[in-house]
């Protein structure tokens, strides 16, 4: 078998297009259901392949039926090919159906010039090495690999365990934490994108354990340096049942690389 | 004449769809091309004429080209009609060319009914009445419906002038402040996509006056009350001329109806 990481083989995209075919892999999922951020990295892969600038700047996904492990088509469509930023639409279709719409406007990062003014900062946090494993409750741990399921694809690691890990959810809606995916696999401006909707829900803390994203925007800022991530998760916002979720990522050197918002329903 | 107001005359479309016609007018404009939030109500009229639902829920524009005024097409595609959502896509086209992608989920927020737990807090502003007239700089004056261009829709009220409206920008790219169409059209859910995009830009507090949107997302939480809107407008992250836009719409009632993030471009 290859070296290639899950997270490239499970993102794959065949075909020469505009209609890509690809295969929903149950390693990214959820209960039955394929992770939205996993299935929104599938999209990418296909708009990538047509859209001719490297980083997906801008992205919003409609999330209109959950998506299944199994084959899938991805139509991709131009619209536009500009000297700054190609924009296109990918529909990702599981029996003719389509279930997922995507919009993005890739742009070459590596070109980016103009003024920078910051005024928000990056969490706070002790060295990975010193924080707990979510999953395991423990400072280290084996790799996840052998997990089914999204958890075995990322490393998450937290400098404590959080209220509704430990059965009592603090009513307090945010989170800061490092993430990576699991395997050694470095995140670029490729995988951002999903990683924002891999991470474990704000709304947990509140109690409310099962949410369906209606949509979700993510602009990716910078390219990551190589290491961990360090992640905040915040809803202000939960009104009859709808709230919003917003992400940061941030690298190991320090800088914004992804914010995203969307909104969900809890279900 | 009739006594419609110019959002409700400048927004509107013609046609049986799924291929509306349009008319961009100049009441909208900020120097030679239409405002994008008064774009993204062109395109949110004619998905209303084909979705069956209401509220547009969560809605996301990629703006590709300028829009100036004079005729357009509006060309609606409904992506699927749920029990809860109603999704569709609208594509703004001038002289045959796409201009503004907009994909929108419609719902009727009077139907929705679950938990909520708010844990941020509406703009405190002294009364409209005591603020000042953002373009004035005085505490009252004529409504400003025969100014032109978009100064002239809507009417704005500050608690103190600022920074850049006297020629020195603060630096701090926030603000709070109260907004309302100008001549007494009460905002409702189809009206709020635009607005967060009609306001003056944060980045004007960091010397910045000219930026262009790249992707707009929105997120309408509640019907609004009747009255004045209070408004919340932040930018953190300029980096490398980019920049996302954040903002906040609460009605009269001290409730969030719709919350908003941009990716934009200073030019």
């Amino acid at each position: 078998m290859s070296d290639q990481h899950a997270f490239d083989v499970d993102t794959a995209v065949a075909g020469a297009g505009p209609n890509f075919s690809a295969t929903i892999t149950d390693r990214w999922s959820i209960g039955p259901h394929a992770n939205g951020g996993y299935v929104l990295s599938v999209c990418l892969q296909a708009l990538g392949r047509v859209l001719d600038k490297p980083d997906p700047l801008a992205v919003s996904a409609f999330y209109q039926r959950p998506v299944v492990p199994g084959p899938a088509e991805v139509c991709v469509e131009t619209a536009r090919s500009g000297r700054r930023l190609a924009t296109g639409e990918a529909r990702l279709l599981q029996g003719g159906q389509e279930l997922v719409r995507v919009v993005a406007s890739f742009a070459d990062l590596s070109q980016a010039a103009g003024p920078t003014a910051v005024s928000g900062s990056a969490p706070v946090l002790p060295p990975p090495q010193d924080c707990l494993d979510l999953f395991s409750g423990e400072q280290s741990r084996d790799s996840g690999l052998e997990t089914p399921g999204i958890a075995g694809r990322l490393e998450y690691r937290t400098p404590r365990l959080p209220g509704w890990r430990q059965g009592s959810p603090s009513g307090q809606a945010r989170a800061e934490f490092w993430l990576r995916l699991a395997g050694g696999r470095q995140a670029d401006t490729m995988a951002l994108p999903g990683l924002v909707d891999m991470a474990v829900p704000a709304v947990f803390e509140l109690g409310h354990y099962h949410s369906t994203t209606i949509e979700l925007s993510v602009h990716v800022r910078a390219r990551p340096a190589p290491g961990w991530l360090a992640c905040r998760v915040s809803t202000s916002y939960l009104i009859e049942g709808y709230h919003e979720e917003d992400f940061e990522i941030w690298d190991s050197t320090g800088q914004l690389v992804a914010q995203s918002r969307q909104l969900a329903l809890l279900s």
